[in-house]
């Protein structure tokens, strides 16, 4: 038999048989490794473990520690979600997709009985016995005709759907366990038997490919562990984080409501969560005016004609909201700022003297978000973002960058969120031309330029490939929430597209009209999601200044109302946010419900208190501090809440 | 022949010939009225002058003095201006609508050639020429099909339209001068020589009944007066107002621009405008929450299912921008931000104990006004709101409804425009049922109510019927733009309606739930309206508090432009705003320059200046002030600041 060479990730060369299976080449190098093998990857490229070996190679194992191998196995379990519910409904149902995603996977039915938590059991019931069948995982390869002609066989519309969509030369692939057939990539685990705890999570509404114009699908959200113990260790932190929810904990506090006639992803901000949103808009505007922003307030939507020469028209609409108003006019709702900053910028000529121009605004976008990803405040479908414009000299690009790391440095560290960012450099994808400003020359040197000032400024960042704004490379602040899962929270992108569109100019020292650069940045990002990952950060006990009530005042009894008034008066002359409880209530009972709601301090007036004109203050969280009078109170937290402390 | 007994204004009885005409009767009783009536009472309705006196009757001559008089004297201009049309295009225009205004007369064309100012000037010499034949102007009335048949052959289409729209049984009325027909109520003048003195003044584009869906016509604009040298007086003071136009000094001092790819009614606020808008939004926002109001932040659209609720989809609809998502799902822009609190309160089930609740919000509307209505900031397409709703008990609508005209006359006067506002009373029209929720009971006692509380507070008002909401009356403060046209700029309304529909309730101090009363109010109006009128009112010399810049920094020449920036430095540190200008220009184009941006304050530093740590300042309405210490000057603005004085 013909031997080839294999070689391992320490470069250790070994000889194996040519033609043998991935998964028995394993095993010939280490036990350890066979059991614990769900892919490899062969010349760098994720495969099956049943591939074989045919020539020299480089070899590696992939497993479950590994994010490739976590979305194999979970890949495979969605797989064997959709078998079950095929058994359990046949013809009844026909699937949508299934992949793995950063925290499990799932898997979308079209079906018309509706999935309840009690069905989720019987289907989980069906998935052990396919487990325990240890079906053996194939892939096998057809050409267009006999896939369509396959998936039709089976009523299975969506795929053909699907496979119609496969670019012409494609290789079209599925994979077969048992009686089932998936038209699928893969790869998968070699058998149905290697899954061993999972756990299907729950079931939520999705349109066919995103899109509302499309059947509303059922969707089952699943996770699966290689031990049971994982399983139930993960299982106990997703309860600890539903608690920390901000869809949760925004509720019970009062920050935000939503109501089904409004619809969804547009929560309504109450008074409380208004008010923080007031204190953060106010911070934020105030700073940029000290950085030399100037401020403008531009409309919510315009002609098709403004979103045509800015590119979002073509690149961009399927995510505006399109109101036609008859055949002469077109509006739409607008997806970003810029396209009205430039209007403002051209409405004199400028000159090399004005520059840099630093519009902000403190600006509602819409975006019209599928139903299955939007969330809490956290995805929204119209949402108010701190955005500006800067528009500069090409020498003037560096410093500029540099001052907008600076202003959002301060902004993070003043949120007390410092250390829960991290940066992504967002680079375009040179083989999606189409979700691209088609340019490369133009591509190479902005994210060559963007890099070089990035390494500059000493920025620790990770690249991503085909995350760039189609007019340019971006940095992105990304933030995980309580769940793990990813979002980016503010971008700051150079831009060299949109002035030539926009035809803006500067004349230069030299008398001649030339482009000006462009910086798309948020500072603060969006405020509804940055609100979002405040109250899981804090789990609603916002920082004192923050705090939409600062101070709740407590008589101990009626008798010491007057008292209590004429401290809360003080207080709010003093311009702190100040709640009085005169209920008919014990103090204990008071205290527990101030604590309940987060207030960083209780004022508590007795005799003692009014007798000696001073009040008895208690923290949130070091609870009581002992008596103070009202000068040394207000004092010590007016001097907290001016210094923005977080305790 | 028979006599008649005709009372005049003044009580007297006079006999008059049976069937004799107004006109020939009025000469009996006064050449002066003879040659002054342009019109005539008779019973109290108007009528032409030609009309006949066939029984006893009351009597009075309406003059060019009464505005009655004026818009008979400017309709039939109207008709004088279309016939002139008529006579130079021929077939080849057709005939919109053509009724007196407030300011003069339109008449709209359907007619393929633009219509330029040289071409204005030549309708008017025909107008002039149908003037000089002096035409009778006759009244006459047709039956529905003989009405149709005379405008077809006409080929006047529209008016064919508005035939059918007259209800079944009102009569059908025309006006016959000289060759010229038209459609008509009248009344008019009795012949076309009574028009002395007009002029064409503009040209604007208007949808056939102001629908966007409809055909765009050519709307002309213009005067007419008795006498020429009346002519010439409006034409200075037109001449005038428009230099006082906010819609030309808001673009001059940069305060707003429009674009024709963004569209109509939609202004974008530049940074100055932006500025002026922050500072009065805080201002407002600050007040309100002193005075016991919490501040929310509802979504901008919502599902139709909202405003089916509301009633908006049944009584607004025409004037909302809807998205149609798909079938599931249609999404309008909110026209107001009642309903979106109303959810705020139904949030949990409220007590006797919390209300009154008072709801504010700083709220973005979106109206779908007609092109013609459209008007620099006053009359826009989104527009910004201080928009509140009080919910609150029976026995607290006296005291809340006191407290909002307390709060919006403290804003006035803040804003300097107190005794440049008057209140309207507006009542619902039990004729017009359509526009309105049918219960007369309610309308007659929420009217009543209203009625005590505004004699009772003393509140001088007028009233006008057919101007209240659809669900109850308002309080309407009104104002007038440079031209003389007259705008609501804030409202108050009492709901009787909205909490039902709602379902809104509180629990009673007797266990029950009952329904609470809405007043509906805003405090500063509309923010893009009333910056208008504060730019015609101030003619762009806003209040110091106000001014987007308040301090100009001026060095006599570049050996002084350390000390300039330094104490542009300390004035920015205290909290003005300031500009700095180191332009190579001399210090006397420098003070023109910024008293023409109109600037406050001009802060001069030269030698003596920076010897003596001076500055020498100079008020744009006083001129010189002298040299102060820094420190004297800071104490001064900010005095004035603080105080909001008005100077």
């Amino acid at each position: 038999m013909d031997k080839i060479a294999v070689t391992l990730p320490d470069r250790k060369v070994v000889e194996a048989e040519k033609g043998i299976s991935a998964l028995e080449f394993i095993k010939t190098i280490s036990m350890k490794l066979y059991k614990e093998a769900v892919a490899c990857k062969i010349d760098g490229v994720l495969k099956d473990l049943w591939t074989s070996l045919e020539r020299d190679c480089s070899f590696e194992v992939v497993t479950f520690s590994s994010d490739e191998g976590k979305k194999v196995y979970w890949h495979t379990t969605s797989h064997i979600l959709a078998q079950a519910v095929k058994r359990l409904f046949g013809d009844k149902v026909k699937l949508g997709i299934g992949p793995a995603i950063d925290n499990g996977f799932y898997y979308d039915f079209d079906v018309e009985e509706s999935i309840t938590m009690e069905l989720l059991e019987k289907i989980e019931e069906e998935m052990q016995k396919i487990i325990k069948e240890d079906l053996k995982i194939e892939r096998f390869e057809l050409s267009r005709k006999e896939a369509v002609k396959l998936m039709q066989e089976k009523g299975e519309n969506y795929k053909v759907e699907l496979i119609n969509d496969i670019p012409e030369g494609e290789t079209i692939s599925f994979y077969r366990q048992g009686e089932f057939v998936d038209l699928c990539t893969g790869p998968h685990l070699p058998s149905t038997g290697r899954v061993k705890a999972f756990k299907l999570l729950s079931v939520a509404g999705a349109y066919w490919r995103g899109n509302s114009k499309n059947k509303m699908l059922q969707r089952i959200y699943g996770i699966s562990f290689e031990k049971k113990s994982e399983l139930d260790e993960y299982l106990k932190k997703l309860e600890e984080a539903k608690k920390r929810d901000h869809n949760r904990i925004g509720r019970e506090l009062e920050i935000f409501t939503t109501s089904e006639v409004v619809g969804q992803g547009l929560p309504l901000l109450m008074p409380k969560g208004a008010k923080i949103l007031q204190i953060l808009q106010r911070f934020v505007e105030d700073e940029e005016e000290k950085r030399g922003y100037l401020l403008t307030k531009t409309p919510y939507m315009a002609k098709s004609d403004l979103y045509k020469i800015s590119g979002h028209w073509d690149h961009y609409r399927d995510g505006m909201f399109v109101i036609e108003e008859d055949e002469n006019e077109v509006l739409a709702l607008r997806p970003m700022t810029c396209p009205f900053q430039f209007l403002i910028y051209n409405s004199k000529q400028r000159s090399y003297r004005d520059l840099p121009i630093r519009y902000s605004e403190t600006s509602t976008l819409f975006r019209n978000e599928s139903s299955g990803e939007m969330h809490g405040l956290i995805r929204v479908r119209q949402f108010t973002l701190s955005d500006a414009h800067i528009i500069c000299r090409p020498d003037q690009v560096e410093e500029e960058f540099k001052g907008v790391l600076d202003l959002i440095q301060y902004i993070m560290k003043t949120l007390g969120i410092e250390n829960d960012i991290w940066y992504r450099f967002s680079r375009w994808d040179p083989n999606n031309k189409e979700k691209y400003i088609d340019n490369p020359e133009a591509w190479e040197k902005t994210e060559n330029d963007m890099k070089n000032i990035l390494d500059k400024l000493g920025i620790n960042y990770k690249e991503a490939k085909g995350e760039a704004a189609f007019y340019g490379p971006k940095l992105d602040i990304q933030f995980k929430n309580v769940y793990g899962k990813e979002d980016t929270i503010i971008t700051v992108q150079i831009d060299f597209a949109l002035a030539e569109r926009f035809d803006m100019t500067y004349v230069d020292r030299d008398g001649q009209k030339k482009r000006p650069i462009i910086i798309h940045r948020s500072s603060i990002g969006c405020y509804e999601r940055t609100l979002a990952m405040l109250i899981e950060k804090y789990n609603g006990a916002f920082p004192l200044w923050l705090s939409p009530v600062q101070i709740r005042v407590i008589p101990v009894s009626d008798n010491f109302n007057e008292y209590a008034k004429n401290v809360a008066r003080i207080l709010k002359e003093n311009g702190f946010r100040v709640e009085e409880d005169y209920r008919s209530e014990t103090v204990g009972y008071k205290i527990r419900d101030a604590q309940l709601q987060k207030i960083p301090y209780m004022v508590i007036v007795g005799e003692k208190e009014q007798k000696e004109n001073t009040v008895a203050v208690r923290d949130r969280k070091k609870g009581d501090l002992g008596s103070f009078t009202i000068e040394d109170f207000i004092a010590m937290v007016k001097e907290k809440v001016d210094k923005k402390v977080i305790e």
